[in-house]
Parts: structure tokens; C-alpha cells; sequence
């Protein structure tokens, strides 16, 4: 874990007090950048047959006598390359908070959607389409009742629309082509005005060949803070958590680990997370070390929070969870589907980490 | 939309006053017609790889040279097709409220499965295996307490047996072959006879070679009104919607988009949705415009009624929801694993509409 | 159902009553052998595709002219072969649990993991990486409040580690490689120690190369018991039920169906169902003829029980539930995935059921 900023606990006291033996060497860099390119994050890969995840076998070549012992320390070397690897570097971020401008009292955003080359992962570039160059998109933070125009302008090869998912807006503003607005051509733009309704986590994305579009990248998220404040719960750190499935791999907020983002929270602190899926399958979020309280579905309040360490995510849902962070150390965190999180590669896809200083 | 009860909200001066081009002619009958070939809605197409569902290569011979706005606009005819179309016209209708003879007291209903042709969507025959040629089976409502017989008259070439999914019957009208009583062979009757116990939203399917033959369409509804109605809410739409996968692709009550039936209130109504999963996969269903509120799970009351947008129903499951049809508009209504619900040829599937007048 | 205990509710005075024709005799075993053979539990079928789990064409030379009522008979007789085989015996049992050996005031537990062979259902054979040569492992049953130590010691030819999903631990006994500890190495021994936090159904499991080592056998169940007993609800019989897929096929506590095992309860009694996923797929479990009514999830309280029929079960999720048994019989009870318990061969992987004698 070279740059990165989070301490890992690995104690090297429990450690040896455990009786267990000294870490390995890292093999050769040769041998880990061979690995790098064999590790896939691709839902490709059916997650009902994990025997087909198997150790791929040595090259005779360069391995014709590894011991059990040397195989086991091959794997476990790619495994600690990761960890130590998060949270990695690499090129873009998205989902990050756009500042409006005011326009009359009108707080405008301009998202133009593009092609653009997007690194999920340390080398591990796709293409992708993006409202303003982020996968994610830019983050909308509105208060009900805000008046809001988003200019979509469309710099794609083909049409788009946006549909503003769980806002109730006057239907000419509900981004379903032909059915609610023409479709946006290339070279168009599209003026999307609305008065905020609803309070809540929200999302944003395109609803024309969405299977597609959504998939790529045209997708964000839209939070809406409620007029009246006080029934909000009071956090420390408010994270949105958007997950995905497609051509990009599995990924938390366009990224794959090790180039996940932690959440940090300090020790007492209240997290709160909203998780959004814009995939097309569930993904059962697991927080390792504390719980998790359910407080809202889809932006609504559940009528009484209830608790649990794996919360179901599924396509087109937003849960709205508190984690009271009362338990120090670095937590891992990631879908409980494990084929979305670990090869025998070791880590990749949806995994990120609660860290609790 | 040429013949459709509903009149698309796509709003011309809206459309105008955006500034967004003219729409496009729709290209000539004979590439439409080839399009509905290629367009497919079966579940074949993996939900995870996006990616593969690109658009198809235009062949080099009929378009050389197209632009991209070429393509845009060929791509954006299908889809305005598919929504044009809606709701598409087919032989055959499912789900539809069978009356019961009456014989002494008793509520005597027939079913008779045979092998049968089904319009899916227009032109799109599959073989399916019916009640009383419907797909889904005859809906059935009766109340608690009330005597009813079904006699199962089998006409397939295959035995078969009636479960009725969700009421507490004794065991021996369960309908599980060889556990609560011989399987029903080609030619055979046999006769179900129950005083109904528990009221809620119930389903009656096969439970022989069930992956088969719920697949191909031996289901139904089986509605059981509480004795009691005071407990129940003031609806002025009571809607059942049976989704399933399988060989005849995503359906809505045995049909996909475009020719699924839109559900229609006026303003200020409440429509009552019982969702229903006969199928084997979970099916995420997205309301735009407005919310559900969630009040039954199984037939069973929640202790409290809670809100959302997007409500997950897993294989087996039933949900009973509200909705307050306070936003007029037609407002999309699908599946959100979007791969059930779009590709790059237009909408399909698990397609519907709300319409609120 | 030979050697079975249970009492199927078949009643002959019914079947004779409601018409239905003699019950045909069951073919030559030859042909019942063969079926075994082709009977599969494996999760390569693709669930969405029922159409391609059609009944295999009959080779020509054995049965050139069977009639459809000929051949439905042979389909019957393997179903009923299937139920008549119930619960069928195997080598090993998995979840049995286990008692700790007490080292001043601690409850110590040795797990040990090796490769094993294990029989999934009568003559289905295959590798499992097991704990204490269990699949699941031994069920650990402790108290809140406990001191519990865990002597870990990898007898595989790969590293692992156990993380106890679901206990609020020290992040030191997490059990995440390279994040809270060092990965035990083939031949090492690793120690958690632990003063047990939170009460409710657990789990503990592989964090290390888990894709393959859980869906191998390396889980187990972990039940805290609360320090509090006022507020556990009484129960007759308290079942915990572990659902996998994989490698192994769809299993119940590490066997598929006919060598699943029933629950067996005395009317009137209620028994508590303790639902955990440690597979990669979500399970909708179905129980015929009763309710179950929810209660936990993840080992917290809900803050109201609410009642349904069919719950879906989310990898990494546990869930808790009582029926009141209040209905005689021999009750179907599986995964409503219906590809995941029967195909025309018969009832298979996650079928079991509840008997109510």
C-alpha cells in the first residue's frame, strides 16, 4: 500500500503471537504484471460455476515444479498486490458534486454526454459515455422545491434523453422518447426545466437504448435534501454509492477495485450511505465490523429503520442506510455475490473499504 | 400510435419551444419489417454483458455509406415503431376473470391445459401450454369461506398437477405429485375441491416438471377477497400483473411490448397493483411519475404500509401495492434489469404503460 | 419411500374418489439407473432458458414407438422415484453442531480444513473443501458474551482464513488477508479469539480466494444466542438452513434433494427457521401450506414481524422465521428458482420439506 492513505491493521503482534510463520516475498514484478492482465473484472465469467474460476494452471515452462506451498504463496502474493494497491490511482473521477449556476434563481447544469476513454482500474481502460466526461456523472445536490434546468447536449454518435429516476415531474420532463419527448439527436440539445418535488437519493440517466447507454456510463446521481431538515437524520459523512454491472466490469462508483474510493469516517462519527444500482443485476452489499440501519427506500422513509450487515441492492432501487462507525480499524466492504468481488487473483470489482480512524 | 386508446403526452410546443429538431420520417415498410424480425425479447441474451448488445453491423450492400445521424435516425425509427405500435394488437388475452358455475353452493371452475399457439407480441407465435387457451390461466376470485371446485381436465401430452401457491390448504389438495397425490396423466380429471382458507393475492401453477411447464405458461391468478372488507382499501383499479421468462421471452400477463395492455385510472384514482413472479428471475418494477405504496406481501398485510418506486418481486413472490394517480401523463412502466425491458432496436418485454387521464 | 420416515399424504380414498386412473408400475430399474445418471443438479443449465430442459428425445433403438401416455409414464416414474427416495441416505453430514472443548472458561473450537470427498446426493460425488470434514462445518452454537477461541488449521494446498460474518469483532478478527491478518498458509494454524458480540444468526466462512473456497464448503453457521433470553420468541425446533450453489449444485445444508433433510415438527408446535445464503445466486424459498413469519434479519430484530410464504434469501443474507405448525402433512418446501429444484427428470438440488405429523 505504498501511496495510499489508509493504515491497514495487520498487526504484526497478533501476528507472530498467533504462531503464525513470516510473510512471503513478493515474486518477481515479471510475474505480478503477467497477473495484472490475467485479472478480470468482466461479468463475463458465470457466477454460478466458480469451478471454472480455478487457479489457471502454471505455464510448464517457467513453473514445472512448484510445490503446493509455492503455488499457495503465488496466489496469495497476487492477492496482497491488491490490498496493497488500494486504493489505487487512476485517471478521471466521477460522481463528484457539481456546483450549479445561477440563472434567475434557476440553478443550471450543463451535462453534455460524450465518448470518452475511462480507467476503471490501473490500466484497465474502456470505453465509456459520459455525462461530462465522469462515470458517474457529476453529482446533483438540489433542495425541494429548487427550480433546476439541465441542458443535455448531446455529443454521442446516436440519440439520448434523460430520465430523472424517482422525481415525480410533470410528464413532458420524464425523458422516455416518443412516449414523453422526441429523442435527443447527435449535435441536439435538450432542455430539461423542473421544480424540484420529492425529497430523497435519486438518479439520473439516459432512457433511450438504455441497456446500452445506462451500461456505458450515462447515469447519476440526483439527492434531493428535503425543505424541512429536521426529520433528516444528522451525519457525519453522507456517501453516494453507485453500483454497476456491464461492459465496465463490476464497479462502485465507475470504478473497479483496487481504484475504489474508502469511506472515511473518524471514531463516533454517523455515516450515512445511498446506495443506487444502475445494473442489471443485485448486489448484496456486505459491511464487515459494524451495521448498518435502513432508513429509506427510494428516496422514501421506511415507516421504522431496521438493521442488517448485507443490504440487497437491486436494479433501479436507492437505500438510504446510517452506520454509527463504533468500531475502529480498516472494514472491508463489498457485494456479498463473491464472484463480484474475488478471483483467485484476488480482490477486483465491488469492493471498497469503511475506515474508521 | 395510430390505433391506440391512449394519446402520447409528447408535447409539440414543448418540443419546439426546446429547440430540438423535427422528428424523422420513418423509413421505408420493408426495413421495419426486417427489424421486427431481429427484434428479440428472449431471455437468451445474457443480462450482464451489455456490451453484446450492440447495434448490428448494418450490412455493407444496403448502406455504405450512412452517417452517424443516418444511424441515429434508423436506430430511433425502430424505437418509435415499437412505441407507435403500443398497444399492439394480438390474438388471445390472458388473466382474464373466469365466472365460476355454480352447483349447489359450490364454485365449480374447469380448466382444461392443452398445448396451444400464443401471440406474444405481434407476429411473434410461441407454443405454450394453457389453461382454457389463456396465458396466463383464467383469473380466479373468490372470498374466504366460499366452497370452490376446480376440475383439472389434462390435455397435454404430459401429466400434470395443480398447486395452489400461497393458500393453506389441506394437504391433500396441495398438487405436488407422488407427496399429496398421483400425477394427472394425459386424458385425466382430477378434482380439487377446497373451502378457501387465507385471503391475498394467490397464484395457481403447476407443480409437475414445474420449470417447464410454469415456464410455457400453466399459471394463473387466484385472488381470494378477505370475508371482511372493512379491512380493505377503497380501490378504483384492482390490477393483477403475472410476470415471466422463459421461452416466450419477458411477459406482462403473457404478452411483451408492444403488446402489452397499459393500465389506465383518471386522475385522482387509486389503482391496487398485484404483482405476481411466476417466473426465474427477480423482476425490479419501475413506476415513472409517482409512487407505490407497498401494502401486502403474500397475500399477508405488512405491519406498515412503506413507499418506493422500484419494487424487487422475486420468483414466487407477491406484492400488493397502491398507487395515487396524482400526476396525468403516460408514464412508462418496466422492468429495471433494462436488458428485460430495451435494446438497441426499441423497447420490449416487460413494457407497460400507466396512463392517468 | 421405502426406508423413509416420513408418511406421505397421499390418500388412496381421495385418488379413487376424484377419478384419477391406478398409479402405473414403475419401469425396469435399468431404466431408473439411467435416469440417475442423467438427473443433474448442477447450476450450468442456464435459468432463463426452461426451453432447452426439455424432456431428452428417447433413443431411438430402446423406444422407437412409445405413445405419449407411454412416455409420460416414464417421465412420472422418475419423479416418483425421486420422492420415493426421500430422504435418501448418504455418507457425511454437514451443520451438526458442535461442542466445544472448555479451556479455562473459554469454549474452544479446532476447525480444521481439508479436501474431502463429499456426497451431495446418492452416488454424486465430488471434491469439497470442508471444515472438520463437514459441508457446511460444524454448526458453532455460543452465547453472547462468551469467550470463544478458534484454532484454525489449513490443511488445504491453498491459504485461507475465516471471516465470522455478521459478529461486530475486532477488526483483528476479521479474518480479511492482508487487510486485518496474514493469510494461513498450507500447514499453518491461525487463532481467533474472541469475546462473542452480537447476538443472532451468524456465519463464519473463507475470506481468501472465497469464490471458489466457499462455494467449495469452507462456511458454517454461527449462532449467537443472546445473553437476554426474555426476548426470544419459544420455539419447538430451532433449524438452521444453509443454501449454496456452485460447484456442488444447489444444496440445502450441503445436499440436494432426495438427500435433503426433512423438518420434522408435532402439530401445533412452532418451529424457528434460521435462513442463511453462502451461495451466489439469490434463493426465494417456498414453504406450501403455512406461513412463515419474519423476525430477524441478519441476527437483528425487525421492528414488527410481518408474514409471507415465499422469502427471498440474498447471498450473505440470513433471515429468521416461525411457522406455526398448525397444518398435517408433508409439506413441499424449496427454492422458488423452480430451475433450481426440478427439471423432467424429477425434483432435485433445493427441495426439502416440512413434515407436520
Amino acid at each position: 500500500m505504498s501511496d495510499a492513505p489508509l493504515s491497514l491493521t495487520t498487526s504484526r503482534r497478533a501476528f507472530l503471537r498467533h504462531g503464525a510463520t513470516a510473510a512471503v516475498a513478493i515474486p518477481a514484478v515479471g510475474f505480478l504484471a503477467s497477473c495484472d492482465v490475467a485479472r478480470s473484472d468482466a461479468p463475463a465469467a458465470p457466477p454460478h460455476d466458480p469451478a471454472k474460476q480455478a487457479v489457471p494452471a502454471t505455464p510448464a515452462a517457467t513453473a514445472p515444479t512448484l510445490t503446493a506451498r509455492e503455488k499457495a504463496e503465488r496466489m496469495d502474493a497476487m492477492h496482497e498486490a491488491g490490498i496493497k494497491a488500494f486504493p489505487a490511482k487512476t485517471e478521471g473521477k466521477g460522481n463528484v458534486v457539481m456546483q450549479p449556476r445561477l440563472e434567475k434563481g434557476v440553478k443550471v447544469y450543463d451535462l453534455t454526454c460524450a465518448e470518452i476513454e475511462w480507467e476503471i482500474a490501473p490500466g484497465k481502460k474502456k470505453t465509456a459515455w459520459a455525462y461530462n466526461n465522469q462515470v458517474p456523472g457529476p453529482q446533483i445536490r438540489v433542495r425541494e422545491g429548487d427550480r433546476v434546468r439541465v441542458n443535455l447536449i448531446n455529443n454521442l454518435q446516436e440519440s439520448t434523453a434523460i430520465h430523472f429516476h424517482g422525481l415525480e415531474l410533470p410528464v413532458a420532463m420524464d425523458g422516455v422518447p416518443y412516449i414523453t419527448q422526441p429523442p435527443v439527436k447527435p449535435g441536439e440539445t435538450f432542455v430539461y426545466e423542473l421544480t424540484v418535488p420529492n425529497a430523497g437519493s435519486h438518479m439520473y440517466h439516459s432512457h433511450h437504448n438504455a441497456t446500452r447507454q445506462v451500461a456505458l456510463g450515462l447515469l447519476g446521481a440526483f439527492i434531493v435534501e428535503p425543505k424541512n431538515r429536521t426529520r433528516e437524520p444528522k451525519v457525519d459523512v453522507d456517501y453516494v454509492m453507485v453500483l454497476n454491472d456491464g461492459p465496465h466490469g463490476y464497479t462502485v462508483n465507475g470504478k473497479g477495485f483496487p481504484a475504489t474510493e474508502p469511506i472515511v469516517a473518524k471514531l463516533g462519527q454517523t455515516v450515512r450511505i445511498r446506495y443506487m444500482n444502475e445494473g442489471m443485476m443485485i448486489h448484496p452489499m456486505h459491511l464487515h465490523g459494524m451495521h448498518m440501519t435502513v432508513i429509506a427506500k427510494d428516496g422514501w422513509d421506511q415507516p421504522a429503520p431496521w438493521k442488517c450487515d448485507t443490504l440487497n441492492i437491486a436494479p433501479g432501487e436507492r437505500w438510504d442506510v446510517l452506520v454509527k462507525c463504533n468500531n475502529p480499524g480498516t472494514w472491508a466492504f463489498h457485494c456479498h455475490i463473491l464472484s463480484h468481488a474475488e478471483n483467485d487473483h484476488g480482490m477486483f470489482g465491488m469492493v471498497t473499504a469503511l475506515i474508521v480512524k
